[in-house]
């Protein structure tokens, strides 16, 4: 696809992913429109670029939202209540901020005559599989979250969308990404635990999970990859890295990264949290029969992440989580 | 499972197949109270009975919901809108009267201390399945309408709650029920179009779209069978009739059951509406296992919602589609 000239609108703009999703689109010649309400986003993320609009609001405001469609080409819908393990006592703000504004989207370039959307879903939608790694048309899941559940929920507004009024558009179920910008997630949390405190980290679990965590630039370069090739009205991508890595694991790394030897202490159970998937490893093969391959390691995107909040203590400025 | 003095919320419990499980629960000694907003409900379909409540009111109004809860032990939660030819003209009623509505229910259920609820899905979720009959862990599907969304949405906040808080849950998706009381669909809508013209059908789509019917009865007894002999925290049931009926074979039956020789006219597809499945067969064996099994002929069902009809023209005077 060509984007130069294009008109891009990224939700959640200002955010981890949606931040680099604009940098990239901008990098390729597009008008990018960061829209964000900077619950969870930083100013600090959203680009400063001569083809950049910052557009501050919620996406529960349909009408600022029909506003800023006005001329989009594109739309990255990358803002989303990312609150996993705490969703289960606010699922109404799950459905709010994952659901009903994925819809607003959806009806806002239904009037603006905006087709084309690439979400942000989660390889969560998986629950807890039985089949490793799991390609998208794994058994039927048992969803096991508020999150994964109102992640679904999106993908079939979206595919609804493409067959009720001939949208294009591009579904990513990530694993864990990493990398510059990260503001949310365990490598995070163990990061502000130790800081607060070197000498003990608690690890919700057995520290056994093993999950699987992308760099945020091979993310990124692979979205791009899908949206330039899969062009049916309805392209399902998993995004990940082959193999895991245990809780335990990134624990090491985090530890030896950070120069400290605290004592762990395991709150124990098979997962960190309710709906938590002690396993997660997504077959990607769909996206790499198109070109793409990851360029980074796990240990090195951990170890990267940990750089980036050591060099940019700001990030616990964030709202949210 | 002994329903004798156990008190039952039946939402939707005005409603064509809520009617008949309130009935069934009171015939087995439960207490039931009947939740409806009448927006599709028909007031003669309220039980009589000494042992049946009514509340009328929105499932969107949580304090009135909650107040109704009170005490309640099970709820079979069967409202839900329906209108799934034309939900993606309005997707946020759906999203409303299908996902938050549910999500108002468990809410509702958690703060009285109830835990078990069994709801009503859709074979619809399966989307336009690769596998038939589908079974229930069918490859994940992608989604085709926002009835079905809705409805998986739901499936996946019982799933969460089961998780959760402890909730044991039961999930049937139905095919197209029939029967007395039938108040909605294909055979509703040929038969009042037939009243009024008896000369001319149009058809939507070629006619020649498959599927399956099981009568309420069947359904019903399918359900008391699943929550008496299932008793883990999710349970998923399909619930359909083996073999299916083309749409045109069941206009044949309704015009020789209504006695009309209309001309056909097919508005031609393969889907007879956007999102439509053009063919929908269920894999029951997994509620056959526990012992159940169909006592009425697809035929049969749609002749006896046919003299039901023909019987009871009061049905028109129901609200909504």
């Amino acid at each position: 696809m060509d984007w130069k000239g294009r008109h891009v609108l990224v939700t959640g703009g200002a955010g981890f992913i949606g931040s680099h999703v604009a940098d990239r689109a901008l990098a390729s010649g597009a008008h990018v429109t960061v829209y964000d309400d900077f619950s969870t986003g930083l100013r600090e993320y959203v680009p400063k670029h001569e083809r950049a609009t910052l557009v501050e609001g919620s996406l529960l405001d349909q009408k600022m939202l029909d506003a800023a469609m006005h001329g989009v080409d594109f739309v990255f819908h990358m803002a989303a209540n990312a609150d996993i393990k705490d969703n289960l006592k606010s699922p109404r703000k799950c459905i709010d901020q994952n659901i009903v504004v994925t819809q607003n989207v959806l009806e806002a370039m239904r009037a603006a005559g905006t087709k084309e959307i690439a979400f942000a879903s989660t390889g969560s939608v998986y629950g807890e599989p039985k089949v490793f790694p799991t390609p998208e048309d794994a058994p039927f899941p048992v969803q096991t979250s508020i999150y994964a559940t109102s992640k679904i929920a999106a993908e079939g507004l979206l595919s609804s969308y493409a067959l009720g009024y001939g949208f294009h558009t591009w579904v990513f179920r990530f694993v864990s990404v990493l990398g510059p910008r990260y503001t949310h997630g365990h490598v995070y949390d163990f990061w502000r635990k130790l800081v607060a405190d070197p000498t003990k980290l608690v690890v919700l679990g057995n520290g056994k999970q093993e999950k699987s965590y992308l760099h945020v630039s091979d993310c990124v370069a692979a979205m791009f990859v899908a949206i330039d090739k899969a062009q049916g009205p309805i392209n399902v991508f998993n995004l990940g890295h082959p193999g895991v890595l245990q809780v335990d694991d990134s624990v090491s790394i985090i530890t030896r990264t950070m120069k400290v030897s605290p004592r762990i202490e395991h709150t124990g159970g098979e997962r960190g949290w309710v709906g938590d998937s002690p396993r997660i490893e997504l077959d990607t093969s769909r996206i790499r029969s198109l070109g793409w391959a990851h360029t980074k390691t796990i240990e090195e995107s951990v170890v990267e992440t940990l750089t980036f909040l050591m060099a940019n203590p700001f990030v616990t400025r964030r709202g949210g989580v």
